[in-house]
């Protein structure tokens, strides 16, 4: 039997992801938004029985299992930093743990899924699936350069919103600069420790011209990665009807592009490109990761007899807490190199200066 | 009658011009190389009359009316930065004239051609002569960004030679660049201000491993126009058997894009992206630029009856020393961000700090 699952977040993917996940046979048992209005009303378009605002409410609730986490980037943050702030606290026995936080960590031990999925299902998506176990086959050869350029259409919703906001976690760089900073260290194997980048907000007003917008709808970025590696990222969302999503990864011996959710590669020995995936469902990269990373989750709890564990290997490349901090670190200083005009370097936030935490330095 | 061709230069570009210049009837009659004997063993090969090592020597041989410049970048830019400082020494009236500068300047007044084709031939490619009319006539509406990214093989020759020192002008930036510097700020028709680059030669030993190459086989760098226009351009020549190259701009109402040889069109107001001009020679654009120069240039000469002038419009497009120097500068401000990390300042050199020269700062 499949565990019952949580939900974090009221927007687009939600909407996208209640549905498959009761087409794989989860029953999605909790929703949680900003508000509680919020919350009740996206909860019954859905037809979720439980709503709040209330984090813990869905994170102790009995019938949740799983957590799914998709909110504004500030919100996840703060999610991320209170759950793992609690973790490290207990895992050290100090003394400031309240009953809540005991709770949380309990649960979060029992549970350890609710620290998996969060953020990025493109990890999940076959194509990057298939280019990570080619990459480490060495099918590139030695790692050179990593390219990721994503088109699309304005990210503004219809009526003012966060989205709007770049101090509310809006644009381009928050949002889908996120889940690329995520899924080119995860195909890499290694973390950004330099960054420069450029923003620019060329739509700057929005609603009929009455409102400001301040969120980016360009970015163009570098990362030098800790191993050499050097990866560049362009994201622009004033191309209606356009939906370009290509990541390309160049190394010594040969390259492999996605493309949408096809993957293509040539090595320096081929004549020409050759298609190693192909994946017409249809849907774009972000649903089709979506859709991906549910089917992997119901595998790998169908492998377990208990509802409350789970098969690590199909969902070990979900990306973490630790993973979201590092990658929320990396937003930072580029916002930071934008402003300043220089390379910034990516400082993981810790809650302390402790031994335990050297996983959250970027240089893992 | 079509006027007699000097050309500067023993490359492979030069292999391919002249043959095309013979096509359309242009008679070669002048080869200048870096050394007498290369000069005479090319001369020889592309049977032409005249081989020298003396710039002057072809400048003011009697049957050349026309020059074409194709040496490696430290060369061109010392040819230009010569005739340019003649030129304006003799415009002033100053007193330092030699008689070999009265005779250039003579020639380069009576002849001004000799001032205009150099470097670049990509300004000719038909894709990108409709793609600056499309954007002079607002297709996509006010322009915010352009990309340029070309992609191949390693461009070392095969024995050692000037392209594998980056003190010489070897390298992506200094050849492949120079073409996509000039070609966006000629597209957009601003200039560039700031810029920020990184430049990496990942292929550092070639030659069996003997000798260390330092000329960058990948650079990635933006460029801030006056007028507020961004550029990106990324050049990556650790990909064989790849050929792409693709110019983009993005406007406010719409995007163009030249994939190789061919244009393409969607604006805002599309449902998708149309062709707008097909060029299917099977050439590269490099070439196809040649051609279609060389093409223009004798419809130049044919529009007047005296071979030693030209009808301005065909040929007011190409590249002038002053633009020369300017990209050259901008080429320089890359390596300079590229080694402090930081923007860096497009600054033109000039040869004195003279009202004359108002037209070689950067904001023009």
């Amino acid at each position: 039997m499949l565990p019952g699952v949580g939900v974090f977040g009221t927007g687009h993917t939600v909407r996208v992801l209640v549905p498959l996940l009761r087409e794989q046979g989860f029953p999605v048992q909790a929703l949680w938004g900003r508000s509680q209005e919020e919350a009740e009303s996206v909860a019954q378009e859905l037809n979720i029985p439980f709503s709040t605002n209330q984090s813990d409410d869905v994170l102790l609730h009995p019938d949740v299992h799983l957590v799914c986490i998709h909110t504004p980037p500030p919100h996840t943050r703060q999610i991320a930093v209170k759950a793992l702030g609690k973790m490290h606290t207990t895992l050290k026995g100090g003394h400031e743990v309240s009953a809540d936080a005991m709770q949380m960590v309990a649960a979060a031990r029992y549970y350890p899924q609710l620290l998996s999925i969060m953020g990025n299902a493109l990890r999940f998506l076959p194509a990057f699936v298939l280019m990570k176990k080619l990459l480490d086959e060495g099918y590139c050869g030695k790692l050179q350069v990593c390219e990721a350029r994503v088109y699309g259409g304005s990210l503004l919703s219809q009526s003012y919103g966060w989205a709007w906001e770049e101090l509310m976690g809006g644009g381009g760089l928050h949002t889908i600069g996120w889940c690329i900073i995520d899924l080119l260290s995860h195909l890499i194997g290694s973390r950004a420790l330099r960054v420069h980048g450029m923003l620019r907000t060329f739509v700057g007003r929005a609603g009929g011209g009455i409102r400001s917008v301040t969120a980016d709808d360009y970015a163009c970025f570098q990362m030098l990665m800790s191993g050499g590696v050097v990866c560049s990222v362009t994201l622009n969302f004033n191309l209606p009807g356009s939906a370009h999503h290509e990541v390309m990864a160049v190394g010594s011996a040969g390259r492999l592009v996605a493309r949408g959710t096809e993957l293509w590669g040539q090595r320096h020995c081929d004549q020409r490109e050759e298609l190693l995936l192909s994946d017409k469902a249809g849907a774009g990269p972000a649903v089709r990761g979506l859709v991906a990373m549910v089917t992997q989750l119901r595998l790998a709890f169908e492998a377990q007899e208990d509802r409350r564990s789970w098969a690590r290997p199909p969902v070990a490349m979900a990306a973490s807490f630790e993973d979201g901090l590092y990658v929320h670190a990396v937003v930072e200083a580029v916002k930071r190199a934008n402003r300043s005009g220089e390379w910034e370097s990516v400082e993981v936030m810790t809650q302390e200066a402790d031994s335990n935490h050297n996983q959250l330095t970027a240089a893992h």
